[in-house]
């Protein structure tokens, strides 16, 4: 079998919301090891769940490791080149959803043993601190940005040519930055497939004791990140970063 | 458009405060996601602050990525060319001013939602654990001696080229070291820009329930680091490191 | 004296393992100055525990530092090479062993002060949050299979040569992601030697107030990585990854 | 004037302590911010002081970066080159004294309101959890032969020529492992420098509200790092690693 840019997209957006929303059940859910762990444990464990399937993800065929939608429109936007959006939003949202499903699995026990609905969707999709239309959108679309203009700064051709090995930690590191600072508000969806995928997944899967999917909420974890990444996608065009 | 030096400060410093600040108001204000997450996440929040700071002004034009007038005035000292100090130092005020903000707007729901104005105002400015002259203003000239020595020694001759990508990570370990460890006293500041301008933010936005700026402690967090600024930038003439 | 594959596989799991199985005995056992420290501690530890086992390792004569029968099984499936199974599993074994004694003399003082016998076993071998046979091999099937596909990432031919010394560290990063996301459930034994050797030791050694070695539960932490190392075995193979 | 390989050990070493003591202070005494962060601030904290020691002592002239007499022995056995021991030495213990000043005055205020005298010590000099000779000295015979072990597996000419700037870094991440795997019993001195210099800065300074040295438990942190430094060397040398 062969590797591709679509396999690659897939397999690597599964290992990041198996590992990142697996933080979060980790943390959320009763019973497990790492219950009430705190909020430099959910971070982190995004943050190496996107260096972890950024080094997947090229792995397995795709040389740009996007893993996110809203990275696939600011750098189509910032190059002129749409052909790889359909395919990589495509593998995206297929692969977060395997990734959720695989969550579900690896914490099986813990949906019956854990008795809060909204814990239980927090191990899908994301949800705001208070909720509230024009703030959550603008957090959302302010920690898209600086994901965009993050990584338009680590491979900046100013820098010259990253060490081997470097790009991904850094990535990851740039995640781990936005989920800290910028992550109380709104829980840093920042992908709109991290949160769409995963929230499906949740409607559909017969998860003991689960309540509402909250589809509500679900249009701004994807205008959001789409916004931010237009805005961050245009400013690396129009400045040549 | 096109990036310069002047752009690249203003955007660093820009996007420092609002993951610097950012990373604070996450931990101070209530109902965040964040809350009362405690020193290891701040801490981490402010050095990878830093970090993707670095990251975006080289991006954005600024070769130095400075974001600290201390580091400039230290290292105008060291190089004796003063040719840059001003516009860099007006750059890293107007973009610090920006990310206060930014983070004002991120947490929008929440300031209001937390009672004590002293929470708000560390959002924004430091201020001392115990208020004492001599010891607080002690404390930052130490601070940012240290932060001076560490990036000379960061970037010593004497060490070769780093590997690409490995600089902008290892200023914000340094930054992250003199905040566990000397962070405890006056907040480290160690950065003029980072306290000025927040604190004026404070003074001039509309922030729902804020009180004093505390403009008497002003003062401090900008001469102590430009103290320290100046004896590092003599050592690291003196020495040729 | 000369160094040898055999001798780095069997220092390398030593070190692995004493400094692995010691900082779950720190965080575990009472009266220590980590006691109670939480997820983060465990799992940072566990992840440096890596990164210094391979480096160790590297230094007395294993090129491969594996350091986990599961890694040894998968890059043998993967490469059709099985000449080094035997020796690495054997010496792989030995050492996890030593590392466990090692463990239990640098704890001396504590294991007296600590009633609960079930702490006391958890500083040797891992155990189920919710016992569960099915779901519990599932959860180490999947950890192991991302172990597996996150070093065929971090060390595809597609990145080019890791710029040298970020190899080992970013194993470790690789492991502290399983260990926060995937770990919750069932410890993340992901290396059968990480807990039948210790378990033996725990069986052995002459510790105060020990209870059961739960020999029970045994199988699942070899069974599970052997299974997730065959799968991803394959899949290195099958894509050329 | 100019830089010299003992201005390097002293200069890095005082930076070391600075830093090490600097965080222990943060976390242990009264209205610090850092105040009770827990064992993850305290390990981190002395990992990056490594890393900071090693790159400033470079700048300033010391291309070994030892900062510590164990290492300075292992190094000397293991190269039977004794002719830096004496020098290295003396300046480490000069520049341990002075970073324990600095750690007084940084913390100035913090001294007085905090009532238990153990805890001003703890800022100083390491202590054991469970006072008992034998476990307590074999303790740190362990530690520092990790640590050493581990100083070769980073430099070891069998991985190559690190890439550069990432060799301190590696260094600080062996320390936070030995502190969140080992220093649970005696809080890992590994350097004799570390425990002695500080130790008898406690006994000179003015403290306010100073206890008890506790010179009776001294010897330990220099006798077992020094012997763990001979094994250590010896085998370096046996194996040639």
């Amino acid at each position: 079998m062969s590797t591709s840019p679509f396999l690659g997209e897939l397999i690597g957006t599964m290992v990041l919301l198996l590992l990142g929303d697996g933080v979060v059940a980790n943390v959320v859910l009763k019973q497990t090891k790492g219950n009430s762990a705190g909020w430099i444990v959910i971070t982190a464990g995004w943050a190496f769940a996107v260096t972890i399937g950024v080094f997947v993800a090229k792995a397995f065929g795709s040389v740009d490791a996007h893993l996110n939608p809203a990275v696939t429109v600011a750098f189509a936007i910032a190059t002129s080149d749409y052909s790889h959006v359909l395919p990589y939003i495509s593998a995206q949202l297929i692969g977060a959803f395997l990734g959720a499903v695989l969550v579900w699995l690896q914490y099986l026990p813990h949906w019956s043993t854990t008795p809060d609905p909204f814990d239980k969707l927090a191990c899908f999709a994301t949800g705001p601190a208070i909720r509230s239309t024009g703030p959550n959108l603008l957090s959302e679309i302010v920690g898209t940005l600086v994901l965009i203009l993050g990584l338009a700064g680590i491979s900046s051709k100013n820098l010259g040519e990253l060490a081997i090995g470097v790009g991904p930690y850094l990535v990851g590191i740039l995640v781990w930055s936005i989920g800290l600072s910028l992550g109380g508000s709104t829980g840093y969806c920042i992908n709109p497939a991290r949160d769409f995928s995963p929230r499906l997944a949740h409607a559909l899967l017969p998860i003991a004791g689960k309540g509402s999917s909250d589809w509500g909420y679900a249009w701004i974890p994807v205008a959001g990140p789409i916004i931010g990444a237009i805005i961050g996608g245009l400013l690396i065009q129009w400045y040549a970063l």
